[in-house]
């Protein structure tokens, strides 16, 4: 018997039948003894028809408000849920954010949370309930508050935290953590198990099956995460401190995203603070930046190109078009319809080869580099959109990621 | 400048066109300079969708989950509200009922209120803001709680006694309490004013303008009422202690329903306890009785009638027929399709001959009656379904409740 947090993302609460669906799947891991904690999301759409309304309203909604509607999505939810329990005979009972005592910083909208008060969920546990906890929602003082993006993984991981969990479990739409994205690349592989680094780098780089914020909490409070599907009953991948099995691997996975566009912005005079002002002047219009790189082509100038999202360029030309006297540059150039394709594993720190590796790949398959970003355990090459399949086949291939697959299968036979 | 407490029903809230009508109009009042409190019920169906979705789960839900889940119906609607008013250039702030600090006992789904805490919306209030609170909801330690049918007008009127507001206003869908149904009777007209204890009479038996919980509340605080239209900017009715204008009339109003089923059992024991052991037994079923009648018809037998909801019948000889043995009757008939006139006023006290000039008027009209049930200010008789309007037209000409339409006209025009 271990004490366990579970989390169903929207999608495996998206409709009455996928609840009583998920109410079963608690009930397999009560029979088997368990102490649950469960956190849930709003179902499916709900939270976006809650947004739309707002939207009919007004354009600027407060974020008070704003954290007041949505979070009536998750505590829909909870309510459900364990009335689908009761359903089948089983002790459980809901709470919303502030019930379960997840207490938050004074903020609207993407508060953290910063401390829980356990009291009432370990009261339930211990009189023998299931405790249904409503996701992505806190209090700060008496004000609802709202977690922002990733919210409900986070507040799983913090509730297995707070708790002393053996393990949080992460239920999603996909089976695990693959090597890289099964959708496009056939001989993807999902992985056993990874580390919360390798998973951080994974899940910045947009393979969307857990939040990095989640990951972050886990590892800084050592809390064992799996993530797995909610619909089928195959294991996942655990994300822990200590990968064993596969640790032989310097790369352990890929990850891509398209969408991306270039800019670069020229002629800026060589300060010591023409980087800070050109992404102070971006951050304060929330233009999210992802990689920068900067040349310097004479004594006095500089250019500097950085990654955004397409959606955000025509935000960002406007910002600094209108801030080009204060930033002082001569030009800008923008280039659409490219892709960010990167490489991780914890095991690149120690072998320098790795990111030659991958440029030497992409050559062979003459697929230009147009921006490089590098971190300890992760290569990323901005690269264009239509030869992004074929570099991350390459890659998956020159890496050899898809050639424990039978191994793992036999793991997974064997449990 | 007066603290006013304002309540916006279902219908008045039902889309996000009539949110942003309801603010339209917190804004006239603000501008005249008034302290608003508004309590706003869930929009339109959106409880009967939240019913909906327990009711695929389960038939017999949980009371505290489904506290749970409708309490968020109000929740969406404060929320969006508050928008609303901020488009409008308002300060507002929503709350909940836990935060508005409305403390009820401790019991799920017809909790009634213990205590107001208004520190809070006192806070606000003096800080200028406009404060919207959702209605129906309460708080018992740390359970949400919901205060049952009429819950959220009842959350008004309390509002107003805790904050010694000088009125509160119930907007709704009908302009204002009317001497009879408008809908039925043409003649009917608008009430300036009526007094608690008749409008408790006239809401209690079924003009549903005003749940008579409310009213009660508003009698015992002596908080003055008014019940007027959301959508149309007429005056609507008073509802107040002294009621000086039509002090004369002795009967106010005529309350109808339809659906009424009579059910008589015979042959019963003439046991001192043979009522109350009959009407325990119905009502540990849920069964609502509304007129009961006992007669004599021999030194050793009672025959008990009364009357219920068409759609409680089918529960009810259920419910007898397994008690039969215990409550020792011989025979149950029942007669549908019946209904129910009630003519009341206060006035009636001092004049005996009211109900004799009812009954008169019936037989004139050869409609024979079933069952009587009178009050101090109140007489109710059960009829065919089939003369139900006929009888109603034929009392409101013979107490001449159409008379001073003109009258309270001018006294409109004159405001």
């Amino acid at each position: 018997m271990a004490r366990i947090v579970q989390k169903y993302g929207g999608t495996s609460v998206g409709s009455v039948e996928r609840i009583k669906h998920v109410a079963s799947r608690i009930e397999q891991s009560v029979v088997q003894g368990h102490e649950l904690v469960v956190v849930v999301s709003a179902m499916g759409k709900s939270t976006d028809q809650l947004v739309q309304l707002a939207g009919d309203i007004t354009d600027n909604p407060s974020k008070r408000e704003m954290d007041m509607l949505l979070s009536t999505g998750e505590q829909v939810t909870i309510s459900l849920l364990t009335m689908a329990l009761h359903e089948l005979g089983i002790e459980a009972i809901s709470l919303t954010g502030w019930q379960a005592g997840m207490q938050t910083e004074a903020s609207h909208g993407n508060a953290r949370i910063s401390e829980i008060n356990s009291k009432r969920m370990e009261e339930e546990l211990q009189s023998g309930k299931v405790v249904i906890v409503a996701g992505f929602q806190g209090i700060s003082g008496t004000e609802i508050t709202t977690l922002g993006r990733g919210g409900s993984d986070t507040t799983a991981v913090a509730i297995a935290a707070a708790l002393k969990a053996s393990r949080c479990d992460i239920y999603t739409d996909v089976t695990g953590v693959f090597t890289t994205d099964p959708r496009y690349i056939k001989s993807a592989r999902k992985l056993h198990s990874i580390s919360y680094d390798e998973m951080l780098e994974m899940a910045n780089l947009g393979a969307g099956v857990l939040h990095p914020r989640a990951v972050e909490f886990a590892k800084n409070y050592d809390v064992p995460l799996m993530v797995a599907s909610s619909m089928e009953d195959v294991i996942g991948t655990i994300i822990e401190e200590e990968v064993s099995m596969e640790q032989s691997l310097i790369v352990r996975g890929i990850a891509f995203e398209n969408d991306v566009t270039k800019v670069t912005v020229s002629g800026l005079p060589n300060h010591l603070n023409t980087l800070s002002k050109l992404f102070t002047t971006l951050s304060s219009h929330q233009v999210n930046v992802d990689i920068i790189v900067q040349n310097q082509y004479d004594d006095n100038h500089v250019n500097i190109s950085f990654s955004i999202t397409q959606s955000s360029l025509k935000e960002t030309l406007a910002v600094l078009q209108e801030a080009q006297e204060e930033l002082q540059f001569t030009d800008i150039h923008f280039e659409e319809e490219l892709a960010k394709v990167s490489i991780v594993g914890s095991g690149m720190v120690s072998n320098p080869g790795v990111a030659a590796q991958m440029f030497e790949v992409l050559a062979e398959n003459e697929i230009y580099i147009k921006m490089v970003s590098t971190s300890e355990i992760k290569v990323s090459v901005v690269i264009e959109e239509a030869n992004m399949v074929l570099a991350v086949e390459r890659l998956h291939e020159a890496f050899q990621l898809a050639e424990e697959a039978e191994q793992v299968q036999e793991e997974v036979s064997s449990l």
